[in-house]
C-alpha cells in the first residue's frame, strides 16, 4: 500500500519536500511507502531546484484536491487564498492535509478543524511554527500531561536576526533592516515580520495547543521591533539583559480565588535576563520554551525557516499520517492526539490586565525634582518601581531610565499618561516589557 | 473505557507518576480515562509523599504483571532485576509496558522488543533518556525523515553539575564530588554517573533510535570525568572551550568510497567551543543536539532528572499508548512509529578508528628541544598538530599543551606511546577529545 501525495506549491518548502520524498535512502523506511502523485504549480515552464517528471506537474490545483487517487494533500502555497479554499475542499473530499501555513491556521483554524473532524481526516501543521523544530507534536502528544503555565518563544527568525545584529554591531534598526533585505533575510515588505504579526499567528497556534482551546487572533496583542533603538540595547546590556522579540502565551495568576482564569497571548520586544535560556538564541534560529507542572522548563531550539528544515517538518507530518493509517486503516475514530477537538474559545486577558515588569526611558528637562515627580506619578497609579536612575544627558535633556516591579499594564499606562502631561517631560522614547 | 495501570515501584518517579494520575484536572482530557489499578512496593508500611488508598498497594509484583485487569504496566523500579523479568512477563501476558529503565533497555532491549513485537504490545521509554525532555518520540516520529548525522548529548545531570561547579568555583573533582554527595546531587556510589556508564546506556538507546539498528552496549566506549582537573578547565577556558561530558553517536565519514559505514558511539569528557549550543547547558540540566540532512541542527533542553520531570515523560507514554488503543482497538498491526522493528545490529567503529581532535597536557623536564621531540613523535604517526605551546612551569617541570587537528585515535595513541618512552617526559596528566 502506497500513500499518494498531492503537493500544492513548489516554492522553497515545496521543492524541499519533493526532494526528501524523491531521495528516500537512509531515511525512515516508512517513506518508501509514500509517493508524490501530483504537484500543483503556477507555471509549468519555470526552472526548479529539483528534478521532476513533467507528468507530475499541473497548474490545475483544484484537480489535485478533487483527485480520488490522492490520499494526503500537502499545502505549501502560503498566503490566505487559494490556500484556505483548497484545504477545505481537500477535507470535504476526505483527504488528510499537511500544511505549513500559519496564517491560514491562525485565522481559519476553527473552520478547518471543524470540517476535518466531521470528515474524519487529519490536518497536521508541524511546519507552521518553528520550521524544523518539533514543537507542535510534542505539545499535542507529550507536554499536555502537565499543567502548562507558559509558552514563550523566539518564533520569527527575521526579527531575531535584526536584533542580534543590532546588539553585535550597535547599529540602528533601519540600517540593519535595509541590509537584511539586501541579504535576503528580510522581505521587501517586512511588515509581517517586524511588526510582530507573523509571530502573532504562531503564538496563537501554540497557545491553542498548550492551553486546549481556540484563540481569536484579533485578541492577540502584537507589538513589533521598529521602535527598538541602539540606545535601548545598550542600556539593556548594562542592566544585564538582551532585547528579544518574544511571543508569549501565559496563564495569568488570578487576582483573587474567584477571578476567572485568563490567558495572556502577546508578542512584544522584551528585556530578557542574560542568564535566561532564550537570551542566547541568536541570528535566524528559533526557540520555544515550555513551562509546566510538574515538568519545569523544557526548550526546543533549531532552524525556524529554510527549505530543508521546514520540509523536514512537512514530511514528518506526512509520515505520521501514513503511520496511523497503516496501523489503523478501518478505524472510525481519529487518533485523539493527532486530531484537534477544541470546542471552546480561551478567554484572553486584555493587554491592560497583563501583569509584567516594564523598562521606560524618559527625556526630561534638566530640573531639580524631576525624578521625584516621576516617582509620584507612578505611585499615584500603584506602579511600584525597582529603580529610577538618571543615566546621562542627550543634547540638553536629561535621560532617565525606570524599571518597575510587576505591575498591571493598565496602571502603568495611566501613570505614563499623567507623566506625559508634566512640564518637565520632553518625550518617552522607549517603553519595553521585562521578562 | 478506562485504561488500567499497574505501577511497579513507588520511589521518586513512581510517586511522581501517581501524583499526576491522581490529580488530573487541567491536564490533557485523555488522562481522565487512565486509572491506577495497583501499585507494587517493597514495604506496605513506608510513608509516601502521595496519598494512596491502601487497597492499591501490594508487595506482590508478580501478581500485577499477571493481573488480567491491568492494561499497561509501568516499570519504575530501576536496576536490572526484577525489572527485566517483570517487563518480560508483562509482555508475555499481552500488556503494554512503559519504563524509565535505561539500564534494562540498553542491555536487554533486543530481547524485550523481540518479545513485544511478537506479543503485539508497545514498550515505551521516553523517561529513560533526558528525564522530562521529549527526545525519544521526536527521534522515532519526526526526525527520522532526515538522514541523521549525529546525536550529541549532555545526558547525565550529576556529571554536568560537577563540571559546572568545577568551572565556576575553580575546584577539583574530588572536593566537588564529595560536596555533591552531601547535597544529594551525586549518589553514595557515584560510579555509574562519574565513570560515564549511565550516559553510555543512554547514548546506546539514542543511537539505536537515530540510526535504526540495535546497539551492543559493550561496544560503546565510556570514559568518565574522574581525571578532569581544575587545570584542564582553566586551559580550556583560555582556549575558548568548556569541558562537558558528552555522549556522542555519529556516523563516520567513510575513509574511502568503498569503506563500510560505521557508527561512533562513545561517552567522554570533551572540549566544547564556547559558542556551541551545548556549551551553555549548565548544572543538572540535560540537552540533546540532533544533526541531520536536510534539517540542520535541533536541540532539546530541559530537566534530565527529578520526580516531576521524569513522571511527566512516563505519563506521556501512558497517554500515547491509551491514544493508540482508543483509536485503534481492533488493529492487528502495531503503530509503526511507536513500536520498534530494528532487526540488525549497527556496526560500531572501534575507538581506535574514531577521528577527532585531541587536547593533551604534558609535564616534561625543562630541556631545550622537548617541543621538537614531541612534534616529531606526532609526525611519525601522522598526527597533525594545530598548536603546541609551553604554557608554564609546575614545580621544576615544563607544562606543554598540544591541540591536534582531526586525527585517527589509534594513531594518536601510538604517538603517545612513543612520547611516554622519551627521557624528557615526566607524565601526561590529561588527554581530552575536542569537539
Amino acid at each position: 500500500m502506497a500513500f499518494k501525495i498531492g503537493l500544492l506549491g513548489l516554492g522553497t518548502v515545496g521543492a524541499g519536500t519533493a526532494q526528501i520524498l524523491l531521495d528516500r535512502a537512509s531515511r525512515h523506511p516508512l517513506l518508501q511507502e509514500i509517493e508524490i502523485h501530483s504537484i500543483g504549480v503556477r507555471s509549468l515552464s519555470k526552472s526548479r531546484p529539483v528534478q521532476l517528471a513533467d507528468e507530475l506537474l499541473t497548474t490545475d490545483l483544484e484537480a489535485i484536491v478533487n483527485d480520488p487517487a490522492v490520499d494526503i494533500v500537502v499545502e505549501v502555497l502560503g498566503g490566505l487564498e487559494p490556500a484556505r479554499s483548497l484545504i477545505l475542499k481537500a477535507i470535504a473530499n476526505g483527504k488528510h492535509v499537511v500544511t505549513a501555513n500559519k496564517a491560514v491556521i491562525a485565522r481559519y483554524g476553527d473552520e478547518i478543524y471543524t470540517a476535518a473532524n466531521s470528515a474524519g481526516v487529519y490536518v497536521m501543521l508541524e511546519a507552521a511554527v518553528g520550521g524544523g523544530i518539533p514543537i507542535i507534536q510534542p505539545l499535542k502528544q507529550y507536554l499536555g500531561v502537565n499543567r502548562i503555565h507558559a509558552v514563550t518563544g523566539i518564533v520569527n527568525g527575521t526579527t531575531n536576526y535584526i536584533l542580534t545584529r543590532m546588539q553585535t554591531e550597535k547599529g540602528e534598526f533601519g540600517d540593519i533592516l535595509a541590509d537584511a533585505q539586501k541579504l535576503g533575510y528580510a522581505e521587501a515588505d517586512p511588515t509581517a515580520d517586524v511588526d510582530g504579526l507573523d509571530a502573532g499567528d504562531k503564538i496563537a497556534i501554540l497557545a491553542s495547543l498548550a492551553f486546549g482551546g481556540r484563540i481569536k487572533l484579533q485578541e492577540v496583542y502584537c507589538e513589533g521591533i521598529r521602535k527598538v533603538s541602539a540606545a535601548d540595547i545598550a542600556y539593556a546590556d548594562k542592566l544585564g539583559f538582551v532585547i528579544k522579540l518574544l511571543a508569549i502565551a501565559k496563564l495569568q495568576q488570578p487576582a483573587t480565588d474567584n477571578s476567572p482564569e485568563a490567558l495572556e497571548v502577546r508578542v512584544n520586544p522584551t528585556f530578557v535576563p542574560k542568564t535566561h535560556p532564550l537570551a542566547s538564541i541568536n541570528g535566524v534560529y528559533n526557540a520555544i520554551l515550555v513551562e509546566g507542572e510538574p515538568l519545569g522548563q523544557v526548550m526546543f531550539f533549531g532552524p525556524g525557516a529554510g527549505a530543508g528544515a521546514t520540509a523536514s517538518a512537512v514530511v514528518a507530518d506526512i509520515m505520521n499520517i501514513a503511520a496511523v493509517l497503516k496501523s489503523n486503516n478501518n478505524a472510525t475514530t481519529l487518533h485523539p492526539l493527532l486530531s484537534c477537538s477544541h470546542q471552546h474559545y480561551c478567554a484572553i486577558a486584555p493587554i491592560e490586565d497583563v501583569v509584567t515588569r516594564f523598562y521606560a526611558r524618559f527625556l526630561t528637562k534638566d530640573r531639580p525634582g524631576v525624578i521625584g515627580k516621576l516617582g509620584t506619578c507612578f505611585g499615584n497609579h500603584n506602579v511600584s518601581l525597582e529603580s529610577i536612575v538618571q543615566i546621562g544627558f542627550q543634547d540638553s535633556l536629561a535621560e532617565i531610565v525606570v524599571v518597575t516591579h510587576d505591575v498591571r499594564e493598565g496602571n502603568f499606562r495611566k501613570a505614563l499618561d499623567e507623566i506625559r502631561s508634566l512640564d518637565a517631560i520632553d518625550s518617552i522614547p522607549s517603553i519595553l516589557r521585562v521578562l
